[in-house]
């Protein structure tokens, strides 16, 4: 049993209280772990726990969008059946990671706010949008003449990965996307195959970082495919390095069906932290 | 050079009017082809003409949403730089394969409606929803009592791969989803990785059936990857059998960096052709 969470990579260093965080989420993961549930389940209480702390640009932290609206994406799948679910610009819900396993848990797979909102209509509602957030967006116009420049921020996306008591993995991934982007844009988070993938047959990636570049190489695919010919620290590398010369920078965590791990960015930060049976470490930076 | 389309695949035999308009397709595109034109601007005319023609599922006669709207969705994706554009939900436009492509052109990848409405302002707007679709949606709504059956009617998206004198591979794909399915559901056309992909390195692919499934298998980029190892039609076969065991059924075009090329389909039908310097074939079933 091990369960791996990020809350994103980028260049700022990560500071003490999101990295404390991230280990309230690993405790919060692994009981469920503990206790007999299962990887899916695991995954989405940790990154429930991060989506609640509005320390991450996911859930309660997500950035509002360029018209001030804030739409999160989210995504799980689990890697025994290939089932998978995902909610793309899901408005007004605090956990969007609870809405992409309700979708999971319906005949389809993907929702855009309509479909996304009827689907999540039980689940807890969002604060309305204070002033200091509406303060942030209108710092982040001003300073951006460009809204290209928009896209080089700090990646603070949350996702975890986890392996079960019964062999199973899975993946899932949330996200508020780029501050003040353009509404409708879609990123790599609630796509299954780039944002997050899990295969029991071969393992389980969730990714953060450049979005529109891990879109087009469908990196945690990508990952998981190369998993059955290449280690898991090689197969991360390969693929980053891939991303770098498409001109993406972004972080992978990703298990493999023994349970072995890796933890691989491209950026010169990813809060990041592992769990398992003997350890726990929570780190601002880590290649493995 | 070498251009594939297909018309979608199901249980129904293609009619004589869609094959032919597969031909005309197919001509207009490699007519690009033949005037030194690009991969992509050939998928991009090809598939501009089966939306035009309000025989399939794309454009014109693109399905209605379960509350009598049409949403469109489409993709492209060229090999040579890794980029892509793709539309969800687009609505009141007659050519989303062309939003996809102005998509393409901007720094992002994918769009839902209100960023797809934007980038695609300037084209062609769709004519106003005709009384025979209300009542074919009505009828559509009275049939199924479960709306998990419409899931299982024929899927006549469009797509088309090509390849060019330069040696670059591109593909592309359009549909309406499926029949009154509730607003806001995403299938594999607009996902990069499950209905399109292309990469110079490996091949080109586009697929068509299950959209569920097929996100579920990040279809489109499982095929290229294993494009490296396996040959074409071992590739193909390959993914259509992990895709039953899912419970999906699909049909993909396939081209590899050599010209050589696959149609296989695990439904009965799929009408699809093919043109080359040296032939053209269309047929409402193809295994190759």
């Amino acid at each position: 049993m091990i369960l791996i969470v990020h809350g994103g990579a980028g260049s700022k260093k990560p500071s003490g209280r999101n990295l404390r965080t991230l280990s309230v989420a690993l405790s919060a993961g692994f009981d469920v772990l503990k206790g007999g549930g299962s990887a899916l389940d695991a995954v989405e209480v940790a990154i429930v726990v991060m989506e609640d702390s509005g320390l991450f640009n996911a859930g309660l932290g997500g950035h509002l969008q360029f018209d001030g609206v804030k739409r999160l994406d989210a995504a799980v799948m689990e890697g025994k059946h290939l089932r998978a679910g995902s909610v793309i610009g899901l408005e007004g819900k605090k956990h969007p990671v609870r809405a992409a396993r309700l979708v999971m848990d319906t005949p389809h797979v993907m929702f855009t706010d309509r479909g996304a909102r009827m689907v999540a209509s039980v689940l807890e509602p969002l604060p309305d949008i204070s002033g200091k957030e509406i303060r942030k967006l209108s710092a982040i116009k001003r300073r951006h003449v460009e809204i290209l420049k928009l896209y080089e921020e700090h990646f603070s996306t949350v996702g975890a990965v986890a392996l079960d008591r019964y062999g199973d993995l899975a993946a899932g991934a949330s996200t508020g996307g780029v501050a003040a982007m353009l509404p409708g844009r879609v990123g790599d988070t609630p796509v299954i195959g780039a944002g997050v993938y899990a295969d029991n047959a071969s393992g389980a990636v969730s990714c953060t970082g450049n979005g529109e570049a891990i879109l087009r190489l469908s990196l945690a695919k990508e990952i998981c495919m190369n998993l059955k010919t290449k280690s898991l620290s090689r197969a991360s590398r390969h693929s980053l390095k891939r991303l770098l010369r498409i001109g993406g920078r972004a972080g992978v965590i990703v298990i493999n069906r023994q349970g072995r791990f890796s933890i691989a960015h491209s950026t010169p930060y990813m809060a990041s932290g592992y769990m398992n049976d003997k350890t726990s470490e929570v780190r601002p930076s880590f290649h493995r």
